[in-house]
Order: structure tokens, then sequence, then C-alpha cells
């Protein structure tokens, strides 16, 4: 068994020029409707951008975190690939960090501090 | 950097019931509005359940594909543990079969024949 994540978009070939950068990940392979991204050499889950007509509309219920020693230098970084920050602030709960983002689409990520960091 | 999920749920708690044996996971902390599971021993990514006042409505934008050799039978033990099919029967794409399910708060995910298999 193994899991891979499917994340619905209006252009998945622009989309994939955000998260194959933002994961460290290659795009794999393309047809038709679909882009497959996966990790350049690390572990981590598939990536699929799945094409759709509709645009992201509410919150989406599932979003990806991105744990990282660095939040501020990770989104800053993010920044400039085209993510936008949708906390003005870190968050903080529980001992975590973490900042709330959004990818060009409006998808909601958060880039949280590694508990090992 | 590591990549894990997170999902809002009503009920985290119940919700947690059925996505640990679904994927082979264990519950390895609650607190307050978190659950968080992880794979048992084997590759993956953590699964983190949020709680969330607000109930599923519009499809998911994002959502997981399970790979596994025999969709069929998984797609059964799936129901078993609370799962609804979505597709009465297998869709077929690109040389790939997947049947579409929903978790018992209603996201969608996926039973996807394996690559390899």
């Amino acid at each position: 068994m193994e899991i891979s994540l499917v994340l619905d978009s209006r252009d998945p070939e622009a989309l994939a020029t955000f998260w194959a950068p933002a994961l460290g990940y290659v795009v794999v392979g393309s047809v038709e409707n679909y882009v497959l991204l996966m990790p350049d050499g690390a572990e981590g889950p598939k990536l699929l951008l799945q094409r759709v007509a509709e645009h992201k509309a509410d919150k989406n219920r599932m979003h990806l975190d991105i744990e990282v020693p660095d939040i501020e230098g990770v989104a800053s970084r993010l920044e400039q690939l085209g993510a936008t920050r949708l906390s003005e602030r870190p968050m903080a709960e529980h001992d975590s960090h973490w900042i709330v983002m959004a990818d060009p689409e409006g998808n909601e990520f958060c880039v949280c501090q590694a508990a090992d960091a």
C-alpha cells in the first residue's frame, strides 16, 4: 500500500512550476489532464496535479504541512516562487509554530517548524 | 523538509478509527483538537486530523490515492470500516484503474491499481 496525493488544478502545467521547486520535486510525466511530480531522490509521497474546470472556492478540507527547520526562510523562498502568506505572523499552539500560506491557485498549506528543529 | 497531511474533521477521534486501520497507521497522539496518525513501521506521510466546526461540503480539492495490488479487495475491506463507494464500477484511464470512495465524513479518496501490480 502506498499513499499519493492528488490536487485539483485549473492549470496543472503552471501549478507544477510552483510545487516542483517548492517541495524539491521533479515533473516525471505529463499526460493530457495530469502532471505527476515525485521527490527528487528523497522520501515523500507522489503528487498528481489533475486538471478540473472549477476554480478553487472554499477553504480546502485537506492540506499539506511542510515541516522545515527554518519557517521564515522557507516562507520567503516560497513567496518568491508565487505563494502568498495568509497569516501575517506565525501561528503558535502546543509548542508548534507555523505560517499559513497559499499556492498560486489559492490552495492553503502550512510551513511548520520541524519537531526536531 | 518533510511533508505531512492535515485533514479537517468534525470528529477527529471518530475519524481516526477509520483512517488508522484503512492505512495501516496507528494513533500516536491526541491533544485537544488534533489526532496524529503515523505509519506503523512502514514509509508514509503523517496524517493529522484537525477538529473544525464546519461540515464537509463541496468536493475536496485535494485527496488521497491509495495504491494497492487488489483494488476490489481493499475497497470491500474499507467499506467494512465505514467507507462508501462513490463509483459503481472501477474507473479506467491511461492504463490506470481506480475506485472512488468516501470516508465516514464524506472525504473523497481513490483506491488505485498500483503501477507495478
